[in-house]
This record gives structure tokens, sequence and C-alpha cells, in this order.
């Protein structure tokens, strides 16, 4: 039997279910998988842990953790880019595999980490930082042997489908919706990076490094949150057929590359329009299997250490996977040249003359229209929506007819903007 | 690096698909999993193939194949449990791993064949027998580690999915449906084993002893094909919010444990009523992960090789895995027992006290009705429906009361019976 021998580093949220999980299943992963898996040493900067069962040694000092002789593997649950990213350099250059569910570390030091792994032949496990649960980095590994990846969409942050949901299903305000999720416990009490899109920018770029097999470009990555989206937008949305989904998207166009991360209009019998509240979901497109799709939690302490464990199963199993290989130079195209057919909100005076001058741009730039929606009832400020749906152009043909829209004095507040993806 | 020698049996579609894979990608495998992959000898009773790249050696003798000293790993793509079995124990005794995408094999001779591999520390790999490209086998496998399944439920045979989706979304018949399966090659011209739910009832019984560990108990698994289904049926589902999906249901109960395959009705909001035609899919529910589901093409050729290719490196990787430990003697309940609410379609005679008799045999059993459809139009033979929705109760209790209906004198045909799963 082999016997792996784990450093854990971290005992937050995620730490104290790995360690419930690896030291309540000791048995039966021995049984099933041959393996014994050593719960030896736990580094807490707390100097606490709180589970009894746990028999080996608290270290206060992280960054000793990689540097004992007996540890097989340091699994990382701090999170950030700090210290993990020292603990993680550490871990390698020490001999130690490194298992994370960190996907701020490896979307910004990801190429990096595997350079360094590849060079010590040790293994990096980071299924649990896309996807919590869903058994996603693996899914896209093994699809390597012969697949080539035409594109991938997903919902990656469950704060923010989780607040899309309530507005979509139950007329809840913005606000509302977050504080039902801050309640809950699925928004963090500071949830910027999960509104404002960092969470997913960060997994979408892990996706989009195994799909396309380049090197993570963090900065080619087209990144949009969900905190502009209007109970209106909703609206118009339901009347058109479409849902609003907080969309992770990669896709190759053969000639062109393009990823971003930003909330977007999905058809609503589509798949990714009926996964709801904090699911997560990914579909993938690829070149022999078509569509497959796998959904489920993607956050949370169990999940997100039964995809620490899977990694861990991998390493006593010898499958070191060396992503170094996957660090090919293939360019990311910029986001400015992606063409989709969009949704436009404009908050407008209800004066006579008003859609005249919006068609009159919108013609000048050879646009098409292939939905006006201007509704009867009337602001009490004289300010009501029309919403256009614009003709498939590129974002920067979209974004200078917005700001040219925006200068009309009849148009009021800045013009809301989804794309269509379908 | 390490060399896998690989022989290939059967040239059918999936063993011509999967040739083409493993010599197309020989060169992309040999970098990105460090293995190099070499296909020997294949096993063609015709003695003849269709792919110019092979430059092995062709046998036409199948029972030879695994006698032969350089071979590492059999992979059997022929089907049925005549050959195959032989070949599989022959592979097994001859120290060669097996590889199969052959749900009859494994439903039906798994449990002794996972012994035999067990005996002489080798791999059985069947990833392409349930779920066609979708990795369900490795996920419910990993899922070992820590979790315990509550339930699954799947939609396991594409022809059936395809069938009704037909009837549902395009109010086919099911003879015209069935016509359009096969002419898309979704449908074998001899459809039997999809629709009378063999196939599905097989791929069912190898989920449930991944699920539960319990021995391959076929004759314990409830099966019931799609061919008693009418669009009538589809017709009051709608109304009811409900959709019939060809459902592999196993289910734990604590003290009980269920396992069918069968039509059912599923609110239309489910995952499951929203995967149409040919697609599969598999919802898992466990202890640490609530629910996932996978989705994705459950046949052809180049989805079923994926996962083939995908067993191959497994053993080329040493991740063999005992799958004998998980025959345990788990008891599989008598479905008699299985209680569900139940759709009961009636063909009755027009005539007064007609529901008055129905309704009153169900009172006499201590059942309850939840809902009752009588529509006016009348047919032009004096026969109606009458659709009963019969709140919860055993299969043992409605069988019994569907036969006292159908005694009745004015209850002409069989009655319908579709269980409702939420």
């Amino acid at each position: 039997m082999k016997t792996v021998n784990i450093a854990l580093c971290g005992t937050g949220n995620v730490g104290s279910s790995f360690m419930d999980l690896v030291l309540k299943n000791k048995q039966k992963i021995k049984s099933n998988f041959d393996v014994d898996f050593n719960l030896l040493l736990i580094g807490s900067r707390k100097g606490e842990i709180n589970n009894t069962e746990f028999k080996g040694v608290l270290e206060k000092d992280i960054l000793k953790v990689p540097l004992k002789d007996e540890i097989d593997v340091v699994v990382e649950l701090i999170g950030g880019t700090d210290i993990s990213y020292e603990l993680a350099k550490s871990s390698l250059e020490n001999g130690k595999h490194f298992v994370t569910a960190n996907k701020a570390l490896i979307a910004e030091k990801g190429s990096e980490l595997f350079e360094l792994a590849s060079k010590n032949n040790l293994h990096i496990g980071f299924e649990a930082s896309v996807g919590g649960g869903i058994p996603i980095i693996r899914t896209l590994r093994d699809g390597l042997i012969s697949n080539k990846v035409n594109w991938f969409k997903g919902i990656l942050n469950g704060t923010s489908n989780y607040i899309l949901s309530k507005m979509y299903l139950e007329n809840q305000t913005y606000e509302s919706a977050l504080e039902a999720a801050q309640e809950l416990g699925f928004a963090e009490p500071d949830p910027t990076f999960d509104i404002d899109g960092t969470d997913a920018y960060q997994k979408t770029s892990i996706l989009s490094f195994l799909s396309f097999n380049g090197e993570i470009q963090m900065d080619k990555i087209y990144r949009e949150g969900i905190n502009m989206i209007e109970p209106l937008d909703m609206e118009y949305g339901k009347e058109l057929g479409y849902v609003i989904k907080p969309l992770s998207l990669g896709i190759n166009y053969g000639e062109k590359l393009f990823i971003g991360s930003f909330p977007a209009f999905i058809k609503k019998n589509e798949i990714l329009a009926n996964v709801n509240f904090e699911t997560n979901v990914i579909e993938i497109n690829s070149e022999n299997l078509n569509s497959t799709a796998y959904q489920g939690p993607g956050a949370g302490g169990y999940p997100t250490s039964t995809s620490v464990m899977n990694d861990l199963i991998d390493i006593a199993k010898g499958k070191v996977f060396d992503y170094s290989n996957l660090l090919n130079s293939i360019e990311i195209d910029n986001f400015d040249d992606f063409k989709a057919t969009r949704y436009l909100r404009l908050m407008v005076l209800d004066q006579p003359g008003v859609v005249a001058e919006i068609s009159k741009l919108i013609a000048e730039k050879n646009l098409s229209i292939d939905n006006l929606i201007q509704k009867e009832k009337q602001k009490s400020d004289g300010i009501i929506p029309i919403v256009i749906v614009l003709g498939e152009c590129s974002e920067k043909v979209a974004n200078s007819l917005i700001n040219d829209l925006e200068e009309l004095s009849k148009v009021k507040d800045p013009i809301q903007q989804i794309r269509f993806i379908d």
C-alpha cells in the first residue's frame, strides 16, 4: 500500500472540511484505492484547529511546512497570492507535490509554477480551483488525449448566479438578492470579487489555458461584473426569450480566439439558462464529443475538499501531469474585435423625434436594428426606456456607437449593453 | 516514456473511430501524457480494416489475440456476451488489462471479471459502457473517496430519449419518431434492446454497482421500455407540468434501496426534463456534493472511443482500480415496495357512472386521487380517456388496483401507468 504524507495549510471553511474528510475516510480510501493518506502536519497561523481526531503536528509558521522532509504533498487552502505563492514555490523547490483550491494563484502565477513543477517532476493539483466539486480540470485534461475544444461556456461564480437567479425568478432587486446571498453565506461580507467579475475572470483564465493550451494571459481576457444589471433588463430579456447569466466564454473561431467573462443573454432553452442559484455549470464543445456539460456546487467546504482529495489520489497513483507542456504561445485576440448581437437599453426623454435621432446615428454606422421596443408606460420624470437589439457588430463599433448615443441630449444615464450569446 | 502495446478487437463503427483516434493522436498523447500508445494488433473476424495508417498485424481469430506476449491491453469493441466474454476471461488470465465499451458484458459478467482482474492485479476499463463520452464511471469511482451516493437519476438510452423528445416537442407519433431515429442512425435497424429498455437496464445496473457498491444484481432491477407511451400521455403530462423521460433510477432511502429503468414523468423544470433528443445525462446526489449532473453524447464512435482512450491512460499511469472491492453483499429491495405517485390513463366507455365505479374501487383500497381529468371531447367509438393522478402508493398496491380496474366492463384496453419521479 502506498502511503502519502500530507501537510495542510489553511484551516478556514475549506481547510476544516478537508481535515474532516481525510480523517473520516482513511479506511475507505485504504480499501478502495489502496492508498494510506496520512495527515501529518497542519500549518495554521492561529496555531489552533477545531478537530479532535487530528493527531499530527501544528505549525504556526506556514513557510516552515514545505521544509519538513517527511511530507510528500502540501495542500494549500489559504487563498490569496501572497503567502500561498511563497508556499507553492517553496513546496515545489523542496520536492513536494502541491495541491490547491486557489484560483487567483493559478490564474496569476500558474505559468511560473507549472514550469517549476515540471523541472522538479512534481504535480500541481488544482481541480478545486474551478467549479468546486465539479471534476472539470480532469475532464479537460483527459480530453487532451484527442479532443480539440471549439468553445466553452460556463457559469463559474455561484454568488453572481444566485443574485441574477433571484432577480429573474423571484423579481427581486439587485440589493435584496445580494443580501439574501450574504445571509445564506454564498456571498462574502465584502462581495467585491464576486460581483465585479474578478472571481469568474480568474477561473475563466484557467479554463482557457486547459481548453486552448495557451499561456495564461489574464490581460487578454475581457471582464465585466454583474453589478450594473437591473430588473428592467431582466424583464426585457424575458420578453425576448432570454435569461441573463454570468457567462464565462472561450471561443476558438479558428482564425480568432476570444476569452471573456461578462453577463450575457442566453436563450431560455439553453443548458446554461436553466442552471440557477448557486449552482455552477461548464459546457464544452469539442471536436470528438460535441457538447458535454457538467454542473454542480461551485463552492463550499465539502465539494471543494472532494476535488482536493481526487488530486491527492492522482498523486498517490503517480498520475503526474506536466502542465508546462500546455504553455504554448497561442495568442488570445483582443476582445475589441469580438462580434455579437447586442441589447442596448437607453433611458431617454419622452419627446418627439427621439427614436428618429437614435435610428439615424445607428444607420450612419451601417448597423442594423433587429428589434426596437418602446413601451407606452411613462415614468413620472418624463424619462422612458428604449430597448434596441443591435445586429451583429464588434465591441469596437458598438462602443463607439454607445459613446455617440450618450452624447445626444435626450439620452440620460449611461446606456446598458448586454451581449446575446447563442 | 511508458509504452503501452494495444490490441483492438472489433472493427465496426466504434472500433474504426478508435483506430482513427489512437493513430491520429499518437504524437499529442506522447507530448501531453508522456505515453506511447502502440496499436500492434487488430482482431477482425472479417480480416480486413479500413485504415491505411495501421501498420500492425491483423488477426482473424479473435481468441488468439490475448495469447500474444507483446500485448499489454486488449480493447474489446465487439459487443454481445459470447465471444467478448471469452476474450475478457482469456485476456485477464493471460496478464492483459482489459478495456471495453460493452455494457451487456459488464452488467452480466462484471462481478466474475472484476474478481478475475483483482486476482491477477489487472485493470478493467469500462468508462465507455455507460454514457458514451460522458466520464461518469471515473466520476463515480473518484467519488468513492468520500462520498455516499443518495440517489442517481439518468437518461442512458439515446434512442429512447430521441423518440420521446420527438413525440413531446414535435407532436410526432411513436412510429414516426422511431423511423426518424433509424434514418439518423440513432436507432439500430432492430431497435428492440433500446425501446424495450434492455440497454438502459444494463447501464443502470452498472451505475448501481458503482453508486451503492453492491454486487451486480440484474434480477433486482425493475425494467420497462418506452414502447407503450402514446402521444395522449405526452399531452396530459404537459397539462400537469411534466415531461415523460426514459429514466434510470437508483435511490437509497437508508432502509431501502430501489433500482429501476422505466419511462417516468419528470417536472418540466428539472435537469433531466430539459435534456433532449439523443443526449444522455446522469444526475448524482451524494452526501458531500449534493447534486451534480453530467450530460453529453451517450453513443457514437468518437465519444465512445474518447472514453476508451481515457481508460488506456489510466492503465498507462498505473491507476489500476480493484473493482472487486466494491462487490459487497448489499441487498437491492424488491421493486414491488417502491412508492410513487402515479398517472393512470384508462380508456372507458363514455357512460354514466363510470367515474363513480372507478372512484369506488380506489376508495376501497384506501388510495387517494390527487387529480382526475376527464375531457369533454368524445371519441367516435364512444370510448374516452380518463386520467387519474393516484396518491403515493407501492407498486404492489397500484398493480392490484390496476388489475381490479381492468376487470370493470366499462374499462377498455390495458391501463397506462406512468410514475411521477420528483
